[in-house]
């Protein structure tokens, strides 16, 4: 049997989603749970290897397991056991081809910048922190050109292994906030570091050394060197993960194009 | 020279104020930066010393020093070198026999409850999770029958070794909010533990396990264990620090018991 997990975590204290050989992640917590109720090692895969400090809003899992066990259950069994800063939303039972990473279409970021006179301790971890001015308007230009369909080799973290690095973003945009604004990027799928160095960019857009008009140049250089920064992961956060087609077009339209990773994998 | 400090910091990653043999405190961390300036050690003295877990909206403490810096200069130096849940938010010079704990006549706490379905993993160390309902008005009759002067021999930590356990209490009430209340409190003093116990209390007033009535009963029994619960410290602020009468008399006005802490040193 096969079951899916939304969760949402706080990821202030732990090394990211991925299990590491030391230090707490969110993986080895949901795993050592798992395997005091299985007596076993139990795999579980998520839709999204968050990094280290990232938080999540939504975010799936999956496992296979042979207990014969009410969702409602594993909810409880779990967030009793859980830390307070993770939580078990819901879960479900699923088709056993189902797969989180695979049937995933598309998800959404927010990363959160607070501004002002003064740096606050509460928001330490949760939010990144810019004491200087910034052009929003600028950057709300910028942020808009990268929507579409390109090749994103340039805006994401050198060590990114995977054959094709074309993605579409179907919304880019600053909301502005009380205390500064978010920015919220969704898309077909996301580079390693991709969204910690958009933001990296439109930081400098804000500032005005690079402007709006160099979206389209650099998209077409395709050299990551020409971004020389990476956001920091405190204000990153997993918002929303789409499952189906369905989901994503109901957002944003018929009209947009769907990148399946089910059928790319069978080609 | 003697240089007052106004801080504010998220408590959550700390065993506390106070310095401790193993870990992280926020003396600790004031004193190793002082300890560099200084090239010697240099010990501070705060209001409050805040348990593990417990946040400051505001905090003073104060030391003394041969150094000749400005305190714009204090200020960007400490927070600098502080880690980014703890922020300096004024630096001023004062009278050498000003005294951080001995001037302070009043403080205020803020206790914050959500509620609701769910547990939220982002108010993990910041607020307390109460899932059940409770009676919001009978809290806030309870709560309000603490303003005046009482001993709170029953409301505090056995531990605690001071010779008198009279305070007077200038506001005590339950605030809405969008998730739950928060309870506010100011009073003259804090006996340890005082402002969870009476949190606790108030939750069982909430569950009609006691009742407002019941205060009167439990002052005049100076007996703790008719109150065997300690609300957690996540949800607990240190909120405002009164240090001169008048501060306080601005706010509760002129006809308010004052206790002065020097006066009662000296006799």
């Amino acid at each position: 049997m096969r079951v899916l997990v939304e969760i949402s975590y706080m990821g202030r204290d732990y090394l990211g989603f991925q299990i590491q050989r030391n230090g707490r992640t969110i993986q080895q917590q949901f795993e050592k749970i798992l395997k005091r109720m299985h007596k076993r090692h139990v795999r579980i895969h998520p839709t999204s290897r968050t990094d280290r400090g990232v938080h999540a809003y939504m975010q799936y899992f999956h496992f296979d397991t042979e207990l014969n066990i009410e969702p409602a259950q594993w909810k409880y069994a779990m967030n009793s056991a859980l830390p307070h800063d993770i939580y078990v939303k819901e879960v479900q039972v699923v088709n056993d081809d189902f797969h989180c990473r695979y049937d995933c279409v598309g998800k959404s970021y927010r990363y959160k910048v607070y501004q002002g006179q003064h740096r606050d301790p509460f928001q330490s971890g949760l939010a990144t922190y810019i004491p200087y001015d910034l052009d929003i308007a600028a950057m709300q230009r910028a942020a808009q050109a990268f929507v579409g369909t390109y090749d994103f080799t340039g805006f994401c973290s050198q060590k990114t292994d995977v054959e094709s690095k074309v993605r579409t973003l179907y919304e880019s945009k600053i909301v502005e906030t009380a205390q500064g604004f978010d920015y919220i990027v969704t898309g077909s799928g996301f580079l390693y570091n991709m969204v910690r160095v958009l933001v990296a960019f439109l930081l400098q857009v804000g500032q005005g050394k690079k402007a709006p008009e160099d979206v389209r140049t650099l998209l077409e250089a395709k050299d990551r060197n020409l971004i020389p920064f990476t956001a920091p992961a405190e204000g990153l956060y997993l918002e929303h993960v789409y499952l189906t087609p369905d989901a994503l077009i109901e957002i944003f339209g018929k009209d947009i194009k769907i990148h399946r990773k089910k059928s790319l994998q069978n080609e």
